[in-house]
């Protein structure tokens, strides 16, 4: 077993300070699914009167806990208390009926115990796929974790649903509405099997705003476009991908559609932990942004971006600070959308690379070889072909992630 | 510079022994583009009455030699002499107006030194994109090469067009139709930026069969279908993919459309070309073939063969000697094509590993896990959707992927 230990480079400094939202509660547990001595099991408990949303994978494999949460979310009726209960180190997908069995069994278990129905229990398992999830060893500490729940445990539940992860992801912001102040927290797993739709993760987010269902679905439909489907480690996608959120109305702040601050604080948040996400990238070291401008339509923008950022050889220069653009070439190339060879212009940062079908006369290698030092890489690529414009993030790709990777099943 | 100097584990036990085909004679010379002590530049020069026929990369920012060739492979007239000029080391793609002047240069002079139309001479490069080709370099060779030609030459042109291979790649197939026998031989390189459509591959094969052009290309047209284009090491996709096939007539054997044993013939060579190639994928240890079976369509089958072959997470499994077929029913799920969690079942080779949604009664992880010490994988998925069948060939992803990558400029 080669685990790397270290955490990842571009970790940030420390996890947030999260105060507490009002009508939220966490607990942890060590299960002991897979791994021994950390917590595996995380349960959110949410008061009477919270709404919840959600998004889902788009995997044809999707596990049962998924497929089991897309029914409820759209059912739900938030005139009781509802829970969410995750757990790491096993994803119950491609597990057949017993897969099945266990949803149902965590489930009726919160269920029963925090005496709401079952409508309103939303569960998560991420892992291995494939292998039989003893839930037995979950439905053992449920009791216990009711009775050990506690308003101020966003870093405990960050740290409870890791896998590969390095480092646990919060992150948390305060909204100033026209009605007053309002705060919107959360927290999210990923390393690996990360791309759209969606990326490999499980991510929970929480406010206490007062948001009607449909309107809180719309707020994270769109915003999840151009955040956690615009990420990718390694061009895989899981089985298991969720993201839930919920709104206790606790703060008596009601946000309808098109509120500005609400929308530009959420997607504040759910960049920040899609950014965390991308930064946990197995074995990265360099955290990059990719632009696309000018495509022709917003379809091409995203198929380029995701040639770019799921190109191996792209990853791999950037992982040996190789300023070489060539290769992006390649991946506009390859890419099925349109583009024209001589009207493309390549920058790295600000620094024009190529353009008019090669290299700009103002460019030189090492102009490149300097700026491709930097911790953070940002490749623009003008098509010139349209008004189009995405923006997309990766890392690069390392030793560290074959290592990770290879390693029996890591 | 951290060169991975070891030749391919994968690598056959040696280059076969090829005999002349009456028609075409080979030069090789060491122009030092960008390799020393070694050739760099490889010509074939072909008799009078020789038919070319060929299939190219289907980049947006294909090179101009590729453009070149697409042009010329229509309109070029078979009662002349004609040429194929490659060089290694630089792949003058994306050098703008320069990249034509190059091509312009380097096939005028082949032409003026052999006395042939410029429409007859095909010129193909490889190496790095971007960088000016210093086609003096070439220039100043074709007088010696055309000197020097040989008609015993495959294993030295085979050698001469090598970037990061780690063997030179040849095969020959004597075919016996029913007007006597023929012989069908080829040289190819390639080893990483693989991937349809199509390979990052340069690809010639010679026949002294006399078959009509139009013919020759539905012949290569439909066989680089199921075998070029059915191979990855990497998702990527070069600007400057090329297969030509020229047929010298020499035999006096006349090759019409569905001729049975011709097909087999081509088709076993390029299959035995693209298996070369994918066992030189650059850091490979493990060869790996993927059977899609009973999908919904031709389209769907393919779909799902990329999808597992293309994915970081198997092919890393795979270096692992891990049977995490977790990750393949992750990657038919993030496929978009067709598939229906409960009828998929995965084999490794004869082992059923999984079906009806769930790891099969008879498969024990043991199993697996003996089976992956293989060095060549076979992995079959059936769908039970349809009736469409497709076969993929790929490699693993190993450490030495990443060190040959992020190398600078290797």
């Amino acid at each position: 077993m080669a685990k790397i230990e270290k955490v990842s480079p571009l970790a940030p400094a420390n996890f947030p300070y999260i105060p507490m939202i009002e009508g939220v509660n966490f607990s942890t547990a060590s299960a002991g699914i897979k791994y021994q001595g950390r917590s595996d099991v995380m349960l959110a408990i949410l008061d009477p009167g919270t709404e919840i949303a959600g998004v889902f994978t788009s995997s044809s494999t999707r596990s049962f806990a998924v497929i089991d949460c897309e029914k409820k979310i759209h059912l739900n009726d938030s005139s009781t208390g509802a829970a969410i209960v995750v757990n790491a180190g096993n994803a119950n997908a491609f597990t057949g009926a017993k897969g099945k069995i266990s949803v149902e069994a965590i489930t009726s278990t919160v269920s029963e115990v925090l005496n709401i129905p079952k409508s309103r229990v939303f569960s998560s398992s991420t892992g291995v796929i494939g292998e039989e999830l003893p839930h037995n060893l979950i439905i053992d500490v449920v009791n216990r974790m009711v009775a050990d729940k506690t308003e101020h445990g966003f870093h405990e539940a960050a740290k409870s649903i890791m896998t590969t992860d390095t480092y646990p992801k919060g992150s948390v912001r305060k909204v100033t509405t026209n009605k007053g102040e309002i705060t919107i927290a959360g927290i999210a797993k990923g390393s690996g099997m990360i791309a759209p739709n969606m990326a490999t993760m499980l991510v929970y987010l929480f406010t206490d705003a007062s948001v009607k269902k449909e309107v809180l679905q719309s707020y994270i439909s769109e915003i999840n476009e151009k955040t956690f489907n615009s990420i990718s480690v390694d061009g895989d996608t899981s089985t298991s991908d969720t993201v839930l959120m919920a709104a206790t109305g606790k703060s008596g702040i009601n946000i309808e559609k098109n509120d500005k601050s609400f929308s530009q604080g959420l997607t504040y948040l759910m960049t920040d932990l899609a950014h965390q996400v991308v930064k946990d990238g197995e074995g990265a070291t360099k955290f990059v942004e990719i632009n696309i401008l000018n495509a022709k339509s917003n379809f091409d923008a995203r198929s380029h971006a995701k040639s770019i950022a799921n190109s191996s050889l792209v990853k791999t220069a950037i992982a040996g600070e190789d300023p070489n653009w060539g290769r992006i070439i390649m991946a506009i190339g390859k890419s099925d959308a349109l583009a024209e060879r001589d009207k493309i212009k390549i920058f790295f940062g600000d620094i024009l690379v190529a353009e008019n079908g090669s290299v700009a006369p103002c460019y030189s290698e090492e102009l490149g070889a300097e700026y491709m030092k930097n911790t953070t890489i940002k490749i623009s690529v003008d098509l010139g072909l349209g008004v189009a414009n995405t923006t997309f993030w990766t890392c690069d790709l390392t030793n560290d992630y074959i290592s990770i990777n290879s390693d029996y099943r890591s």
